[in-house]
C-alpha cells in the first residue's frame, strides 16, 4: 500500500501566493500589458516604456512569463500571453484590470486586518453604518477605482447574463447597483429590442452617462439615481440585482428582495447573479473568502448559498426559481413575480 | 479544429490569491490548527476557544477546509488536515508556521509597496545601508519573528540535506547564518558522528542556544558569534550557506564564496542550498518572486540560477561542483575546496 508523503507544497504555496497577486497588480498600475499592445518588446524598452528601474526589471518581467501573464521569445523579447492581451490591455473592452486596481489599493490593504475583523466582527475599513457607498462615492478617486471595478466584474459575467436569460421574451431591463452600466450596455448590444437601464447612487450618474454614450447606447439605456435603502426601485420586465445582496446583512437583504418584488410588474422577472457558495460550503474558497472580505468591508455583508438565496427569494413571493453557472465562480438564480 | 476559449480565471484567481494566504496567516496567527490537535471541535468550541467574534467565524473555518487545511465532518466538527496536523500544530518540531508569521508581520505589509520598488530599484523596509540584519537584531520580537521563520524555512529543507550529502565522510559543520540552528541540529540528529554548530551575529546566541539545547544537542553544537561582512568564518569540514547569499548584491556574494573558501580545509566542502531560479529564468515563480522580495527587502539582494552560482563557486577556487534538488523549491550546489 502506498501513502502519499505529506509535503509542506501547499501550505508553502498558499503562503506565498500574496506575491503573485502583487506582481499582477503591479503589472497593471505599470501599464506592463498595455504598452505590449502593439507588439513585443525587449528588456529595456519595456523598461523604460513602464518606467521602471533597471534593478528589478528584469525578474519583474521573468516573473510574469512564471505566472503566463507574459511570454518571451528566443531573443529575449516580451510579449502578452493570451490571456493578458484580452483583458490587462487597458486598450479593449475587455480590459479587466480595474478590479484588480480595485484589489490593489483597497482590498490587500485592508486585508491586513483579517485577523482584527475575526476577533471583533467589525469592518476594518472604516466603514460608516447606514450607506457606505455614499462615504465612498463622495471621494472623485475612490468612486472612479471602484466604479471600473465592478465595470470590470460586470464584464466578466455579461456575455453569460445575455446569453443565458431569455431576452426574446421581454421589452425593459434595469440593473439595481449598476457602477458604469456594463452589464445593461452588454445586453442591449446583443438584444437589439431591449430598453431600460441602471440604477445607482446620484454621483454614479457622469460614469453610467459617459460609458453608455461611449457605446452609443444613449438613447436606449438611462440612469436612475437613487439609494435602495430608501428609495423605492425604478420598473422594468427583468431586474437584476448582481453582486449587491452580498453587502448588506440579512435584513437588508430580504428589504431588498422585497422591494424588487414590489417594483416587478406581474410576471417580471429578478436575476440575482452572485459568487455563491456552494450549498456544503465545503469546495468554494472564493465565494468562502469573498464573505470574509464582507466582513472586512461592511457592516453586515456576508456571501450565501444558493440554497440560502432560495429561501429569501421565495420569501419574497418569488416562484418558478431556477439557477444558471455563469462562469467558474458566478452563478444567477432567476426568480418569476 | 478546437480553439480553446480565452478565459479570465487564470487572471481572477492570480489576483485574489492574496485573499488565500491572509486566511492562512490569521489561521496561524490565532492558533486555530493547535487548538485542533486534541482533536476534532465544533463551531462553537473552535470559535471560543481562538476568541474570535461570531459573526466571521464559520466563514473563516469553511474557507480554510475549502482551502484543504482543515476537514470538516457531517455533524460539523472541523478536524486539521493531514498537512495542517504535521506542519502548522505548534506543539509538532515540524511546526512551520513561523515562516508564515514572518510572512504576515513583515512580507505582506512591505510587499504593498512593490511597485514602489520597481520605480526607484531601492528596498521599501527603511533597510539601512550594511548589515541591515544588525538593525533587524537589535528588536527583540522582530528578531524573534525573524529566526523562528528561519527555523521554519531551515525544517523544510534539512531532512533532505542530512539525507543527500555524504556526512559518513566528515567529521565537522557549520552553518553561515543559522539563526536558532534548525539546520545543524537535524543534521546532528541523523549523523551522531558530526559536530560542529552556526555561526550568526551575537544576539541569536540566546535563540540559538536555547533551541539547541531543547534538542539535547548543546554537548555537540556550538554558536560561533560574528558578523560576516567584517569577521572571518569558523572552520569545519563541511560548511553550509542557505537563502544567504540572495541577500546580498554580487559584490558580497562573491566576497562571501572567498571567504568560505579560504575558512575551509582543504578537500572541505561547501553546501549552498537557495530557492534557485530555474537556468531558463521561465518556469521558477517562486524564486523570481523570491528575488523581487529581496528588492523590496535589501539594498542589493538578489535570487539566482544554478548557472549564476555556478560561475561565482568556479571563481572562487571550488571544483567538482554538483547540483542535488531538495525540495519541490530548493537546490543545493556543493563545491569542493
Amino acid at each position: 500500500m502506498n501513502i502519499a508523503p505529506v509535503t509542506p507544497d501547499h501550505i508553502v504555496n498558499l503562503g506565498k501566493a500574496f506575491r503573485a497577486s502583487k506582481a499582477l497588480f503591479s503589472a497593471v498600475e505599470l501599464g506592463v500589458f498595455t504598452a505590449l499592445t502593439h507588439g513585443p518588446r525587449d528588456l529595456e524598452m519595456l523598461r523604460t516604456d513602464i518606467g521602471i528601474a533597471e534593478r528589478g526589471a528584469r525578474d519583474f518581467f521573468d516573473s510574469l512569463v512564471a505566472l503566463k501573464l507574459l511570454e518571451r521569445d528566443e531573443v529575449g523579447r516580451y510579449r502578452n500571453g493570451p490571456e493578458a492581451a484580452h483583458f490587462l490591455d487597458r486598450e479593449k473592452p475587455t480590459y479587466i484590470g480595474g478590479e484588480l486596481d480595485n484589489f490593489n489599493k483597497h482590498g490587500y490593504p485592508h486585508w491586513q486586518f483579517l485577523t482584527q475583523a475575526l476577533k471583533t466582527g467589525k469592518p476594518q475599513n472604516g466603514a460608516a453604518t447606514g450607506n457606505r457607498f455614499l462615504d465612498r462615492y463622495s471621494n472623485q478617486s475612490v468612486l472612479e477605482t471602484f466604479t471600473e471595478g465592478m465595470t470590470a466584474g460586470a464584464r466578466l459575467v455579461a456575455p453569460a447574463i445575455a446569453a443565458k436569460f431569455p431576452w426574446d421574451r421581454c421589452r425593459t431591463v434595469i440593473d439595481i447597483g449598476t457602477a458604469q452600466g456594463a452589464l445593461p450596455v452588454e445586453i442591449a448590444r446583443v438584444h437589439e429590442h431591449v430598453t431600460g437601464g441602471g440604477f445607482d447612487l446620484a454621483p454614479v450618474r457622469p460614469h453610467f452617462e459617459s460609458y453608455v454614450k461611449k457605446q452609443g447606447l444613449s438613447g436606449r439605456l438611462r440612469f436612475h439615481a437613487g439609494d435602495f435603502l430608501r428609495d423605492p426601485l425604478p420598473s422594468a420586465d427583468v431586474m437584476i440585482m448582481g453582486r449587491v445582496l452580498h453587502n448588506w446583512d440579512v435584513i437588508t437583504k430580504t428589504m431588498l428582495l422585497n422591494k424588487a418584488y414590489n417594483a416587478l410588474p406581474p410576471a417580471g422577472a429578478l436575476i440575482v447573479y452572485e459568487r455563491m457558495i456552494d450549498d456544503a460550503r465545503q469546495v468554494s474558497a472564493p465565494g468562502l473568502l469573498s464573505s470574509l472580505n464582507m466582513l472586512i468591508m461592511t457592516e453586515g455583508g456576508f456571501d450565501y448559498t444558493v440554497a440560502d438565496l432560495t429561501v429569501w427569494m421565495q420569501h419574497a413571493g418569488f416562484y418558478d426559481l431556477r439557477v444558471e453557472r455563469l462562469t467558474s465562480e458566478l452563478s444567477m438564480v432567476v426568480g418569476t413575480k
